[in-house]
């Protein structure tokens, strides 16, 4: 590796500024340059965070891309896209990346408002091969001629949707180019039949090495009878099929030209210039290396490195000071219950050290099941699981969930099974934006017949609500809480039902029913409004769907019922307390604060949350002005009752 | 086929009461019953209507499953439960077919409430090999030594959860046996890779009668050279691959047997032995023929006899009057609309003839895709159509879309690109139970930032709405109604926005806003509140998601709104209107009806609709109740202003 700068836009990679300029560089420039981007990544990312892993893997496959096609004109899209950092450096963003993932600054995903060579935005795994589906039609319906690549990771692809694009692109027979990134791990290794067939296409030695030297041998045989032809090429077929198996893909319909060396950037260029010249669909297996070229990536077997936060790029440590998350006290207090409770399972998309998962695995490995980057599996096959006596713990991002609400709702709910999943990153999340934003599952999840949810609102209720949601025995359960480092553990005054009463005052004039994690924000809230004179009770409903009956006659004495949560305000925790107070003849005005409708930006959460108006200030200010206003009109004559 | 007959549980038939009944039949006494329970299947079916052709095909398989496995103690799951009449029959429910698919009587799916041979209720496509890897796990951790069985459909295997979870089966090694009933369609022919594949595979000639022929051929041919062994190893794999193409499952790491003749009980008996002996996940190919057995069925190119109504069993002539259909009206503006814009194509999820597409289909081939049983793909590959500058109109049923939920949000409304989705069976569907009604497209897709959502009442408002659709530019539409019969044209007096007022009276006491199909019912209630001296106001918003402002001005008068809607009220419209209503400072009190939580069960849709309290005569009773108490409320003196 080269040494490495703080002024990497200098040597080539300065000279880089659309894809068009690597068309000109020599082959000894070419692998100049891929020095010169991982130095720049590594400089980059040790600052400020970010995918590391994954962009040190594609910077040969990202390179080729471009020289052999023509973006914009021709469209390449990244599955997941947080393995565009390479893209984006070849295509004129290189002065962003000191702003990577920061509020306002270069995202972490492709972006069409910062250039035209991004197209689609969407993070979540598995989508690109059925964007290029539609494009490639769209094209060829339109008869424009423009190619459309697509790259896509072997995790991925244990996401059905592939399969689906696939099946579709067999059939369609447009021309469309599918770069399979074979690094053999999405964030942890890739488990599953696809994993093993991808392995076995890895390790083949050479078809054309192996034909050879039979052909030599064979020279001197003597081919007698009729079927001669036939024979032979039998030979050839039957030498093919035993030592270079025949890909799936090719079952399909779909041409496959492989296993390339992904980071050999002739062999990569020369095997997609063969793809482009093919007018049907084909797949280029690239077969690549996770964090290739820094060393602590490379060797990164926990896979610290797939996006880390700011690290010493000589040492690759971590730079900040670990706290306790909420990931680790769930994971804590899995691994507890699991000991008490043989029939407890766990199950993870993928991703078992990030949701915490790996600690269950470590203990009870038989006990863990992996199932890809496949959530509408994770959902049916954990009622599978309850069907056979199991109490299934599903762990997931709370963003990942979306893409299993039809199986949690018929597979699960409807059968009425006993499945917990465990919804981290609930909430407004961060760097990541829009995309892995975890503010839909209250709303989504909570028109789910028989399915309730807890958000607890610091360590203390996690344990407990974990405890409560693996006790229940005739319906789906979700535990959800945010990012980050958990809140200090907030005591409760009294319990009325499920619900914590956390603050009461002598007055009743406001009661602030407050979400999980934001169980904080409205204690800071009511000491601001109680600072201007009025009398504030504080709740958590501790499970927030559907809405306890309790808060009815815990709202009626009050003039004002304000709910705040970590989640949409359409279909929110918010409408579903305002629907049950109505439903039970409780008529105080009632205001819902949450997440408003639309996708919002990256930024730190604390960012975002003060963007949309959630810090203890704002919405002290809001339910003060409200409360003043109720007062005003409430202090006139009352009619006769 | 035998001479039909209305006591067909005489015969042999009449003495199978549990599947172990099967097991001391002979062969010649098998193939009787199998016509006796094929005459028993289209004379019950002919009365009551319901999925004719499926059960057909799987006469046989299913008796050869019952007598080869030991069910309930051996697990048997049948994905799309619609081809589990055989099944039920064989299981003790033959008296339970008169009252098939109706109020009360038999389901037309597995019914764990039936029988301990049902396990899984829902009929979405795709989940069966799920809940199998599950079950299997279970068993396997539990050292429970119980087989599990999944019979799925070709159509089926077009569905991503498919992929996932034979990724899954593979991995896990368990012992488990998926029978691929393949027919070669679905409603439809199944189209695709897969489907190629598995045609490739059916019209193999016979790997062993080939290898003979070949073998006698090069009896005489000298074989010479060192690689002796491994030459006539290769020739004979080569043989293999030429004749008998290698099935992409193996390649995944599944044992293959087949392709069986799925109407020859013994050689479908046989191979299950061989399956079942498999200490591993095990495919059998069972190929055979929807509708087997019944000529009207056997021929039915358009797949009417999939799941027909009533029809007279000696010709196939359905009995039922034909009427204009919600979806004839929408097949007949589409293929309008598409005279008149070039960029607009259609796309089915594998049911081209029930949503209407096949019209477009007709006239415009190559703008119609069928994407299989693929909603996660229809909604991301029509994004990728959109980029491509065309408008994608995806018509699928309403509770299908829920498998999309996550594409629609981020792939598509994310990316603010112009997909129309037409939800066809939205609401209360009737004879096929909870997995399929439509009453969660409100809720749930309502929270989706720029997604707006139509809801016509009748004919001419489906024409306009669609029309409103396909023009909005800058994101995903939704437009949706129910099954049956189009409702008759409602005249507006007048419009304020998006929304129609169809009934003014000069006092103002009562606003009923009525969803969609809903405004006949609403004009209804509205007679009978009137006859009671109320002034009752109805307005159809026709777009309700968002809830349009203009309802906050239109509302501003009234004593009671009350919203009444064919959706579940978790999250509705009326939730939403009340939001709505609140944000902009609007305090008249509002009731919302509509589907109350729960999974409802099978029936006439006005049977549904009645045991939920949502005709006209207990609507307009709440309603004149709540009003009369709120009026005398009002009544009482009001506090100086």
């Amino acid at each position: 590796m080269s040494e490495r700068s703080d002024q990497t836009t200098t040597g080539i990679l300065g000279g880089i500024r659309t894809p068009g300029d690597l068309k000109r560089l020599s082959s000894e420039q070419l692998t100049l340059l891929a020095a010169e981007i991982r130095d720049f990544l590594v400089a980059k990312v040790s600052r400020t965070g970010g995918h590391l892993g994954p962009n040190l893997g594609v910077v040969e496959t990202t390179l080729a891309l471009h020289r052999v096609f023509d973006s914009p004109r021709d469209r390449v899209l990244f599955d997941t896209g947080h393995q565009a950092y390479v893209h984006k450096i070849v295509t004129g963003r290189q002065d962003g990346f000191d702003q990577l993932r920061q509020r306002g600054g270069l995202s972490g995903y492709p972006s069409r408002a910062e250039s035209e060579h991004d197209l689609v935005e969407n993070s979540h795994a598995s989508t690109a091969l059925s964007y290029a589906d539609g494009l490639s039609k769209a094209f060829t319906l339109r008869r424009e001629d423009r190619h459309v690549v697509a790259v896509v990771g072997d995790g991925a692809l244990t996401g059905g949707m592939c399969w689906e694009a696939l099946n579709n692109i067999a059939a369609a027979k447009n021309k469309l180019v599918i770069v399979v990134n074979d690094n053999g791990r999405s964030y942890a290794p890739t488990i599953g039949g696809l994993a093993d067939h991808l392995s076995t296409l890895r390790l083949n030695p050479g078809y054309e090495r192996v034909l050879d030297l039979v052909k030599n041998a064979l020279g001197s045989t003597p081919v007698v009878g009729k079927p001669a032809f036939e024979v032979l090429h039998a030979v050839k077929k039957g030498i093919k099929d035993a030592v270079s198996p025949q890909p799936m893909f090719e079952d399909l319909g779909i041409k496959y030209i492989g296993p390339i060396d992904g980071h050999d950037i002739e062999a990569m260029e020369s095997a997609l210039r063969r793809a482009k010249g093919f007018n049907a669909p084909v797949i280029v297996h690239a077969v690549t290396r996770k964090g290739f070229g820094y060393r602590p990536a490379e060797d990164d077997e926990a896979d610290n490195f797939h996006g880390p936060g700011a690290f010493d790029p000589e040492t690759g440590a971590l730079t900040a000071k670990p706290s306790v998350k909420w990931t680790n006290v769930f994971a804590e207090e899995l691994v507890k219950l699991a000991g008490e409770r043989p029939d407890i399972v766990g199950i993870t998309a993928a991703m078992a050290e990030p949701t915490g998962i790996a600690a269950l695995a470590k203990k009870y490995p038989e006990r863990v099941y992996d199932v890809g980057i496949a959530e509408q599996h994770a959902a049916t096959s954990a009622a599978g699981l309850a069907m056979g006596g199991l109490h299934p713990i599903v762990a997931v991002y709370a963003t990942f969930l979306n893409r299993a609400f039809d199986q949690v709702l018929l597979d699960v709910a409807m059968h009425e099974l006993p499945v917990t999943f465990v919804l981290d990153r609930a909430g407004i999340t961060g760097p990541d934006g829009p995309s892995h934003y975890g503010i839909w599952d209250m709303s989504v999840f909570g028109v789910v017949p028989g399915l309730r949810i807890a958000a607890p609102r610091d360590a203390a209720t996690l344990r407990e609500e974990l405890r409560e949601a693996v006790a229940v025995d005739n319906g789906p359960t979700i535990v959800r809480f945010p990012t980050g480092s958990v809140n200090a553990d907030l005591p409760a005054l009294r319990r009325v039902g499920p619900v914590d009463v956390l603050r009461e005052d002598d007055r009743k004039d406001v009661l602030i029913v407050a979400v999980g994690a934001f169980g904080k924000l409205g204690m800071e809230v009511a000491e601001r409004v109680a600072e201007q004179g009025y009398g504030v009770t504080v709740v958590d409903p501790r499970w927030v769907r559907p809405a306890p009956v309790e808060l009815a006659a815990l709202a009626a004495g009050h003039r004002l019922v304000v709910t705040v949560e970590d989640g949409v305000r359409a279909g929110g925790v918010g409408e579903a307390v305002a629907s049950m107070l109505r439903d039970n003849g409780v008529d105080v005005p009632l205001r819902d604060l949450g997440v408003p409708a639309g996708f919002h930006p990256h930024g730190s959460r604390a960012e975002i949350l003060a963007a949309l108006g959630l810090t203890a200030q704002d919405v002290a200010r809001d339910v003060t002005e409200w409360v003043s206003r109720i007062q005003a009109s409430d202090s006139e004559p009352q009619p006769a009752k």
